[in-house]
């Protein structure tokens, strides 16, 4: 069966986010005030075939390690839907 | 209060994804068979300051709107938690 994976890749939580910075510069120049903090990730969506929802998600985590994601620098989650 | 909004931002469905092609392809050459489909977009987390999670979402779809997104190219969903 065909399931569809949800991986959201954020930069550590603890580390300095220069994109997340700019898109608040930007948010305040539109007029938005009210936002406090911006963090800009990756999302990437998975069709994997797999037999069970649990294999999905085992092979999801393994791409995010060995592919995605950069563990020096950035954290992943993982979903199944 | 502050509001944690989270904004997944995605190529349109029948847009072809040059990214997500080239993380199939990677995936693949890891010996990960099994993924039929990649998507990649943008994963924004916006901490809001608002009266009420309505207001924040609203803020948050204003930003994808005017910001985030490029209407010709993606799609938006905002979540609040």
């Amino acid at each position: 069966m065909t399931y569809t994976v949800q991986i959201k890749v954020m930069p550590h939580k603890e580390l300095l986010d220069p994109q997340g910075k700019a898109v608040m510069g930007g948010l305040e120049n539109l007029g938005l005030t009210g936002v406090e903090d911006v963090r800009v990730g990756k999302h990437i969506t998975l069709q994997i075939n797999a037999d069970s929802p649990e294999k999905a998600k085992e092979m999801a985590e393994e791409a995010s390690r060995k592919l995605l994601s950069n563990s020096v620098m950035e954290y992943f989650e993982v979903s199944v839907n």
